[in-house]
């Protein structure tokens, strides 16, 4: 079984050497928030993932959440670790203090959830649930909803959900039916049925925060009559004390491919009293909020896996012995060497490593732009990293998926006939990191939001937060002999990104249906780019340390960086085609064709 | 749940239209395989899997095989199908008549394996691994053996199985440590454990003849030591009936990944009684004889998949309403349009589909060779396709149970979060499609036999099977300007797969380490340059047949040949920059930076 250690080393070279995490420190309300505190929290984090969270992956999975009579009872051991998960404050990481969060950076609570998810994805599933139904009150709440409900999802004494899809809609949330009738003392009966609800009912927490989308009586139809609402599992006497049980119930669970242990309810509102959130058919944007933050959060969800992956595969690649080295017995003493001398065996393992290093300092590139945009004093600041937020969700989602689904699958490869079988832990792996990529909107529909709406916003402003520092790191990267190696190919997927962003945002214009069905292929054109540009400058502060290291931390940075600018970025090239080649030949493959 | 119909249009436009089919009947020996016999005999087994094995594919996974007390049983229903399949002569179809069999091509064989696949991959496995068993004897068992054994193993009386694997060792098989002591009555005595026998045991034939490999006290070290025993599970009175129990015993199922229903057994030998097959340590030249079918077997596994992932997509594309076109309404009478009118959809589908139908196209065109090189009368034709095939084995296995995995994702993809339920059956497809990537070799391994043994045979003379009609369509292609659009791109491609030959040949003598390093890129190179030349052949007779066709298949051939040459082939290119690149970036990534 994979034995995850928590990757403390890379996140601090993100944090402190690429990121520069001090300066988080000058924004307001972070002042406590200096590297080595951030350290110590991620040393904290990582001994808990290892030590509470881990063992349960496995057995989670086999014994899986089980609904008896309405109620849900969670694998052994998972009610525990989560006691012991709210004690530690997990929950309170990134919340407002003035709700009794810690207020720690953002930046800091992804490289938390990421090691939440390499250790447990399922576990994870209920507190990055709990975080969103967070947002959406603190965002959109009444000052009442605030002081009688966030505390409790702070605290994680209470979990929280978003009830979105319902069978005939999931992607198009303009086909919501459920309905909220108002009463007379301004709650609402909520009526409908509600699927694929994550953590809808379980035994973790005495109460469930619903947050419901459903139509007042005189909505218009479409996107523009959905209404949020918030529906506890319990309702509160008035003395804040929990009452009677609310009309909402677990009627069913999905068997799922895989995070077995995550319950995916079928939820029946039946008259259950709710109470509006935001305005009267502005449900979608308050939606939203949950929806980005739950997008970045599903991305990291894959780097979690991807990280699983890599250490489950390489510790089996130093001691599977199988076969002898093309170059030579490697092991005399041994009846076969490691298959790790396999070059085939390294490139798997490169493979996942050059992506997950990458994909890490995405996120937490992106985590501390979402710092910025909400703690900066300046508004041009605030607006800046909020313009770059927007931009990179979509690909943060659909790339980092992609790359947990891709690693989890190398990670079995690797393992040969023995990653198939479940007691190894590597196939698991695979099975949940594959709901990631439909998971929040699917791959498909982050491409579409990239090129049709992020790609437009404001005559394009949203990008140049990207193109700005990618081009400034071209520039001067391009007068440093040493970085080369690194600067030339970045310059070229830089330059193929710029030509066909004007080239997609053109198409689009002329005929929509061209401009989405370039879409995906522009999105992972993006991909390729930012982490050219990450590995870029990942390669630039590893030369200047590589002297004088004898961990070979940077030597090892630098060989995975010169990999992904050798092996991987050329993948970019059938992007650029496919983007260039415009509707084309998809466009004669109608519907009737198939 | 995906709804299989077999698809007996494409096999007849393969077999009648691309690959002449006809000429198969001028072979000594199929002299009834006429184009329509064998249309006939494609209609009654996609009738038959159809009604009899589909159905059976997802209670057979929710429940799998169960062992109690040694015993296997299989499934509900699976004892009864089983039974039809052999009444219905499906066993004996490519066999000997000498042995009981139809003696028909294996080529359609080929065919008859890709439906059942597509309907149970699980059921499949039974009588694969029984062909594996039967080619095994009719090469290397001595007359007595056959006389015995052949005909239960042609008709499905008894089942077989390959008894290769042990914990220590599955690729490597120079390290099987399974006994052979030989008896004084010519018999030997076999005691080891094997891992990953498929149908090691079950309930679906009273007798199972397993093929063991295992050591004779005197043999040398390593795969020369190997030799291959005969190991019945019930031994034979004098008579012929069945008598006792044979020492060997399941002793435990692998919980697996996927494939539920396919029992994947432990079998411990305890002093069981076998017979040599073949000759003493030559265990592994008659067990590349299973391997070989098996490899090309396991391959059209992955491409039925594929087809069972196509048409379950597909069939929910068309129906599953979710938003708009972006090209304008196009079913105004519903809430929202059918998925398939967005381009991602359709880029998915289109995907699956060129893949699909260029991996069926090359496993009937080696299906095809399979039975020139075992019956054309002519020796130089004999060896010329035996070549082919040698060259080709590793390509099909590993380009199409890539392929089948792919389509199964894309599959699940475009069901969006439905494809992640079990019930609705697309997960099954992907968690099936896993195992045909490690079975048999891993790909990884393919790729090793590839550029480290079959490209050096005979000074490369295996390769000219494959360059020489390539180089021929291209020319001929060239020459019409109507086929221009496919003549390009495949030259493009067949350039590099030359230039590449020529430079990896090179590398492999220079450095073998270097060869290895860059084999995974070439096999996928070679595939593309296959697919290419297979879809502008398929695209030649489409073009010639289009104008006078109203049932839209020529059309529909011709615009999925236009999207993988231009959606598709050009990922080739980071294939090409990968093996240009040598060892490269990758030869720095040792073991210790790991």
């Amino acid at each position: 079984m994979p034995d995850y250690k928590a990757p403390l080393r890379d996140f601090r070279f993100l944090l402190e050497e690429l990121l520069d995490a001090g300066a988080i420190q000058a924004l307001p309300g972070y002042g406590e928030a200096t590297p080595e505190l951030m350290a110590t929290v991620l040393e904290a984090a990582g001994a808990f993932v290892e030590k509470e969270l881990q063992p349960l992956n496995r057995s989670g999975d086999e014994e899986g959440s089980v609904l008896a009579n309405g109620a849900v009872t969670t694998p052994k051991g998972f009610k525990e670790a989560y006691a012991k998960f709210i004690e530690g404050g997990w929950t309170s990481l990134p919340c407002d203090p003035a709700h009794g969060g810690q207020g720690l950076p953002k930046m800091l609570h992804i490289a938390v959830e990421e090691m939440i998810c390499s250790a447990n994805l399922s576990f994870g599933m209920f507190p990055g649930l709990s975080i969103g139904a967070y947002n959406a009150l603190l965002l959109h709440g009444t000052e009442e909803q605030k002081r009688i409900y966030l505390p409790k999802l702070v605290s994680g004494e209470w979990a929280g959900t978003m009830c979105l899809t319902e069978p005939q809609c999931g992607t198009d949330l303009g086909l919501v039916r459920t309905r909220a009738e108002p009463q007379p003392d301004g709650s609402y009966r909520i009526t409908g049925g509600k699927i694929f609800i994550s953590a809808g009912e379980h035994d973790l927490t005495p109460n469930i925060l619903h947050l419901v989308l459903a139509r007042l009586p005189d909505a218009p139809a479409g996107t523009r009559g959905i209404s949020l609402f918030l529906v506890p599992k319990i309702l509160l006497e008035a003395d804040g004390n929990l009452g009677a049980r609310n009309g909402v119930t677990c009627i069913a669970l999905e068997k799922k491919m895989g995070i077995h242990a995550s319950p995916t309810c079928q939820l029946a509102f039946d008259g259950a009293t709710g109470w509006l959130v935001g305005h009267p058919h502005k449900g979608m944007s308050a939606m939203f909020t949950m929806m980005n933050a739950a997008r970045l959060a599903v991305g990291v969800q894959g780097l979690g896996v991807a990280e699983a992956a890599y250490q489950g595969a390489r510790d089996y690649a130093r001691t599977r012995l199988q076969g002898r080295s093309p170059a030579g017995v490697a092991a005399p003493d041994q009846p076969a060497d490691p298959i790790i001398v396999h070059a085939d065996i390294r490139r798997m393992l490169a493979t996942i490593r050059a992506r997950t290093e990458a994909g890490r300092a995405l996120a937490l590139w992106i985590g501390r732009e979402l710092d910025i945009a909400e703690k900066h004093p300046d508004a041009g600041m605030r607006q800046a990293a909020d313009d770059l937020v927007a931009l990179m969700t979509p690909i943060v989602k659909s790339v980092l998926t992609d790359i947990g689904h891709e690693a989890a699958n190398l990670g079995v490869q690797v393992w040969g006939g023995h990653g198939y079988i479940r007691d190894n832990g590597m196939e698991q792996l695979a099975r949940g990191a594959r709901i990631t990529e439909s998971d929040e909107g699917t791959n498909g529909t982050q491409a579409l939001d990239l090129v049709g709406r992020k790609l437009g916003l404001h005559t394009g402003r949203l990008l140049r937060q990207f193109f700005h520092p990618v081009g400034d790191c071209v520039e001067a990267a391009s007068a440093k002999p040493e970085m080369a190696e690194f600067a030339l190919p970045l310059a070229k997927v830089f330059a193929r990104l710029q030509q066909t962003t004007a080239f997609v945002a053109e198409l689009g214009l002329k005929d929509p249906e061209a401009g989405a069905a370039v879409a995906p292929d522009y999105l992972k054109l993006f991909g390729f780019t930012a982490f050219a540009y990450l590995w870029a400058r990942m390669a630039e502060v590893a030369l200047a340390k590589e002297a004088g290291d004898n961990t070979g931390f940077y030597k090892a940075k630098l060989a995975t960086a010169r990999f992904f600018m050798e092996r991987l970025l050329p993948e970019h090239a059938a992007s650029f085609a496919a983007i260039m080649a415009g509707k084309g030949a998809l466009g004669a493959m109608e519907p009737a064709i198939f």
